[in-house]
């Protein structure tokens, strides 16, 4: 007891004499950052109107568009595209077989006259007919390796910079943080807890089915089989927030109309609420595209942001830097 | 830094002048309780051969017979019983149409005649067809009303003293505790943070099918849906552990053959692992039951623990006091 009140006493005089620094020192001042503020500050006030408990500071973020990047396509299915060729030694048939001819020979055209049949083709090659844990070292080896065709950065170096200091700002703040993506989980768990301290199972995705077994060496496994069970995206994401943390999120941060449905679920809770969007503005640093681009397209989601005074962040106006100092 | 330091040693001061309390007061000294004991000592320890990080101190419960009671029936089918009762004012035709007649009759030999596909259908009624919100609302209410028929409890008073201990202990030395359940995900949920200190994102159980749609009011909403979608039982606990945490328990505790995947699964990870089994003993204070019980049916797993060496908890000798003092 007499500690304690010792160390209340010293700390109450310590924290009095110097400032804090900016925990957003990555995010320009203007409205984004205030709302944010602002935000965390009115539902962490002890006794104030819009208090909530801890346990209740739910944050969701999308992965893709959102944490890190996502052009010139989906860094999942870039992967799938390097497992392809590296499988390919394997599967020597392959080189005549589409829809694995036109990614090992680099057929765009042929590619996309595969359509999504040939997408999934790939993604069930690379990602399924093994165990949980022979995938999960076949993308810690593509991550430590690969590198992104235009800013030569690792993969997992391509996360934005103000949303790191935002996750652990809220983190010190008593919030929960999740991510909530169209990603497929087993792959974006390798990287989330090191990329942005989100353990595996505050990481929500679209999943396969997964049977579990008893393998050769009589030691029990799971082995990813090529059905899709669910998929994390659209409605599909309050259906998953639902379903993996069983409460309404009070924030949410999206980038694209795949985030529309998680954004109108959270903002319709009781309660101070904060919906977020990050606009893909920044053709410079990062990449510049909203309404009609194939990857991450904004647009109904643009508009109701609008309507509904959610929070749009301008990537180039809102962020003094996109991405970390490359390591 | 001075008040860190002073508080370091006026806090090793004041803990080197008493006794640590015990932290299972109504554990009875024995095997069991020096298991549990040793191996959170052991992972614990930190530079020790056996230490595991904080963030992989992953301890999984099944909830029904290993936190909670499950005699006569389990409790979620109790509550489907009463909820037909209260419904039954809506549904007038339930009087004469089975299996709703024999439920309103309290006729066993019918209800058992209608089989699992009566009990599926009386699931339906009572489970499904509602938002979320409705659902918890109305387990709420079961939960605040209805007594046990023998032990004249309410439902979330019929959970074992010694569990809530051990969580409790657990959580102190840095493990993160799930309930890993056969049971609804949504109706756990509802309990189990008062009951057993488990958040909601921590509870895994079996789901049903849920829809995202605006609702009525222009308010979205998530609609339970009468498809059954994940039964999280047997094979489908590691499979559920997989999908929801996406890391290897490295303690896991049951108390039926439903729980042997989970057991196996954890048991068969490197490292220091503890698998234990609620062994129901004690006819006097709760139930005796194991091989050939209806429900939490305890026969093949008890074969497999003693082969394998997972404790045994004998309830009748390793359990000081088994429900806590009714408040």
């Amino acid at each position: 007891m007499v500690a304690a009140l010792l160390l209340t006493g010293l700390s109450g005089w310590s924290l009095g004499a110097s400032a804090q620094p900016d925990p957003l020192p990555s995010w320009n001042d203007g409205k984004s950052k205030q709302a944010i503020v602002d935000f965390v500050a009115k539902v962490t006030r002890e006794g104030g109107p819009d208090f909530v408990k801890p346990a209740e500071r739910i944050a969701t973020f999308d992965n893709d568009g959102t944490l890190w990047a996502e052009q010139p396509v989906y860094f999942q299915v870039q992967f799938a595209f390097d497992e392809v060729k590296r499988l390919a030694v394997q599967n020597p048939d392959w080189k005549t077989k589409e829809p694995f001819r036109s990614v090992l020979a680099r057929d765009l055209k042929g590619l996309a006259a595969s359509g999504e049949k040939g997408l999934l083709q790939i993604m069930a090659a690379t990602h399924t007919g093994m165990t949980t844990d022979q995938f999960a070292a076949a993308v810690a080896n593509w991550l430590a390796s690969a590198r992104h065709p235009s800013k030569q950065r690792r993969y997992d170096e391509m996360v934005y910079q103000p949303q790191l200091e935002l996750l652990a700002y809220l983190r010190t703040n008593g919030f929960k943080t999740f991510i909530v993506s169209g990603g497929g989980v087993e792959f974006m768990r390798v990287f989330a807890e090191k990329a942005y301290g989100i353990p595996p199972e505050q990481v929500i995705g679209s999943t396969g089915v997964v049977k579990f077994r008893i393998g050769g060496d009589g030691r029990p496994e799971l082995f990813k089989d090529s059905k899709v069970e669910f998929v994390d995206d659209g409605p599909g994401k309050p259906v998953g927030i639902n379903r993996f943390i069983g409460r309404r999120p009070i924030l949410a941060f999206g980038n694209s109309d795949g985030d529309l449905q998680m954004l109108q679920y959270t903002a319709a809770g009781s309660g101070a609420r904060l919906a977020l969007i990050v606009h893909h503005t920044d053709a410079e640093r990062e990449w510049a595209y909203d309404r009609t681009s194939k990857i991450g397209k904004l647009d109904k989601a643009l508009d109701e942001a609008k309507a509904k005074g959610w929070t749009v962040v301008d990537m180039k106006t809102d962020w003094k830097t996109v991405f970390p100092a490359s390591k």
